[in-house]
């Protein structure tokens, strides 16, 4: 196996015998072989070893061999102990998540902090064949079907195209020690039925049907970078950003084939499930809704618009003269200026004498009017919105400025004629919205 | 199961019970249990019989079992008879794939003699796994693990949401009948192995894998015709038609990442393999060349010139005035006229009494030379194709028309200054070039 391993590299991955490498070893079987073939190749390399701190003294045995493995080599061996469950709990994910994601933040530090180049990681053809079978057995798509890539970032995974029982074949052969994890048998009851009951059979299918599997996913893996890039692409085109949200023209999504194929891969990543529903907003009357846990996609006339579900901040704010906005939902200062310029949409002069302070800030509600600025009159805000063609998610985002009961501004769309500058105007108050 | 069946139709296929329908059923059991759900459900439909003629008085013992069975239900019975051996020795193909395409042809000529608007096959949940499986055993892409869609134009699959257990338990539990087929056992050794011996452990991973099954392959269709869209979106955009090939600019491709994907993604229903090669290509030399069994692919200059391997037609041929251009590989007019117009690339006028008669069509070769009209002096052809910027393939595509040893038209480039019409000249020859 040493000279399929030197082949390889020199093949595929001939830039490690130059790097500085980090071999992470756990003391199994893989992570092992690993080691001693990355000391047969005399790489430049350490070892990392997490101690994830859940099997007790199993764990501490585990911890020794490996710095003893270390010194045997002569490596450096960097360890560090993790909480790991407190991190679960803290974090809210299962242990498995929790101690790969400190695994994987420890190897960047590690990378950084000491100099080295890559991590390279003991993943090999039958761990991609059991996640294949175990993404398959619960429903996926092709990410679950692809696998791992044998490089990605600045982990490698020089084991990739080796299968468990070379791996097992040359540490029995060559008398290396490795430990065995207690937990195995217990917690990974599907992966292990894969392992144990299915993955033999199907390999009787085919003398090679690892290296045909793995050919499979290389292609998978290239169809699905296709699909990718596609979609980025067309996104670029179709998402428009307006007002915080995205505008899709539902006219050019319609000319899309086949459809259910488009809208499951533009809009699955926001976390939309119904798309049943999402396909029948096409063709909705304006105001239908479909919300995901995230995300809420608005028909609005020739228009989806798919904005972020923010947590309401709805509520009433009181705004001083000359006071600093903080704790306001938007940034709005009021300030008394000598003299008038021109308003523009985000700035309004009014007459102080007219308003009554604190102003209050608010959102629109049933039944609210004002008197737009330069017209004659009073108008409904329904009605206002409407002319405005505003949807619904701008009108749920709109802030009204209000002195007493009356609107004063419609803030960034129109000042109220009642508290407008005249002749008569003593005091002139500046109200910007800093955006 | 009749209930389900309702119920799938009712929301998957609802125009099913408007239309005249095709079942076609060899009477193995999944046929058979398709045609009794069709009755059943008081469908329109008839039945159709592929006697395929491979299993002597057994298939004359299936096809009096299916007479049978359509004249119990009081419907209309198609059946044919095919000399599948003789078949598929004829259009050397596999009896499989014979088998296939005289079904699947004769299915065509029913629906449009006797005016059926679909055919309905048995295919069902397991079908579809067990084709992942033996495809994923040898090795496959997206299109071998995506499996078939429920409709595929006028073939409709009502059964395929269905697993083999469903359909076993309702022939057992009606007492329907059905053919056993005795070549399952030999014929399919893989399927077979990978039905009894693998899907029942799969299936076990969860209690719902056939359903999860389905919804990844219908995921898997998705990602496919999206990348299929995408491919040919690029091929519109890259790949340029000319002179019969198609020209593929090199800088564009260079842009595109991941390379490796696109590259395949474009080329390999090209028939190419050597993908390596095929990558070496874009930083080769000039005339390089990479050749799959029916295409091949040439760098040149800035460009990829991608061109259909036609069979040799080289050769020398005799062209006489006035006469047809028959058998000639391309078509060339020998005319004489009174008087001479301006030439066009494809139309040249010479005198007709330099030239010596039967005129000569041949390949350019080694050491060619000619006098190029309107300049003093020879040059070597070598040297003239070079100027001219054309690649391998333009230049083996190349005909001449010769005078004796003397080279009279470089056919629809230049014509030669030593037959160029003079004042002295008495005849005047026209030379058409017909596309």
């Amino acid at each position: 196996m040493v000279q399929k391993f030197n082949e390889h590299i020199v093949k595929s991955l001939p830039f490690l015998k130059e790097k500085k490498l980090l071999v992470a070893c756990s003391g199994g079987l893989d992570s092992v072989v690993l080691t001693h073939l990355c000391a047969a190749s005399k790489f430049d390399f350490a070892i990392a070893h997490c101690n994830f701190s859940l099997r007790g003294a199993e764990s501490e045995g585990d911890e020794t061999f490996v710095a003893d493995l270390a010194s045997q080599l002569g490596v450096e061996c960097f360890v560090k102990q993790f909480n790991t469950e407190q991190e679960a709990k803290t974090k809210r994910l299962s242990v498995q998540m929790a101690a790969r994601e400190l695994r994987y933040q420890w190897f960047d530090e590690l990378l950084t902090s000491k100099g080295y180049d890559y991590v390279l990681t003991a993943h090999h053809a039958d761990d991609s064949l059991e996640t294949f079978l175990i993404n398959l057995s619960r429903g996926t798509g092709i990410q679950g079907l692809s696998g791992i890539p044998k490089m990605n970032g600045n982990i490698v995974r020089p084991l990739l195209s080796f299968s468990r029982e070379e791996i097992l074949e040359f540490a029995t052969l060559e008398g290396k020690e490795w430990r065995e994890d207690s937990s195995n048998a217990s917690i990974k009851y599907l992966r292990n039925k894969i392992r144990h009951q299915i993955v033999p059979i199907v390999k009787e299918l085919n003398p090679t049907f690892l290296q045909n599997f793995q050919h499979t996913q290389h292609f998978l893996r290239q169809t699905s970078d296709l699909a990718h890039n596609y979609l980025e692409e067309l996104k670029s085109k179709l998402f428009r950003q307006r007002d915080g949200a995205v505008a899709i023209p539902i006219a050019e999504l319609q000319q899309l084939n086949p459809l259910d194929a488009y809208i499951y891969g533009l809009l699955h990543s926001y976390g939309f499930t119904e798309w049943n529903d999402v396909k029948d907003l096409l063709t909705a009357e304006s105001g239908k809704q479909v919300f995901s846990k995230t995300h809420r996609l608005l028909k609005n006339r020739d228009f989806l618009i798919l904005a972020e579900i923010i947590p309401e901040i709805k509520g009433t704010y009181n705004l001083h003269l000359d006071k600093t906005s903080d704790g306001l939902p938007i940034k709005i200062q009021l300030e008394e200026v000598e003299s008038f310029e021109k308003q523009t949409q985000n700035v309004v002069f009014l007459d102080m004498e007219k308003l009554i302070f604190p102003l209050v800030l608010r959102n629109w509600e049933k039944g609210d009017y004002f008197y737009p600025f330069g017209m004659q009159g009073k108008k409904k805000l329904s009605k206002f919105f409407k002319d405005e063609k505003m949807d619904l998610i701008s009108k749920e985002k709109q802030w009204l400025l209000c002195s007493g009961d009356k609107i004063v501004w419609i803030v960034g769309k129109r000042a109220d004629e009642r508290f407008k500058v005249e002749e008569s105007t003593r005091k002139i108050v500046k109200i910007s919205w800093l955006k």
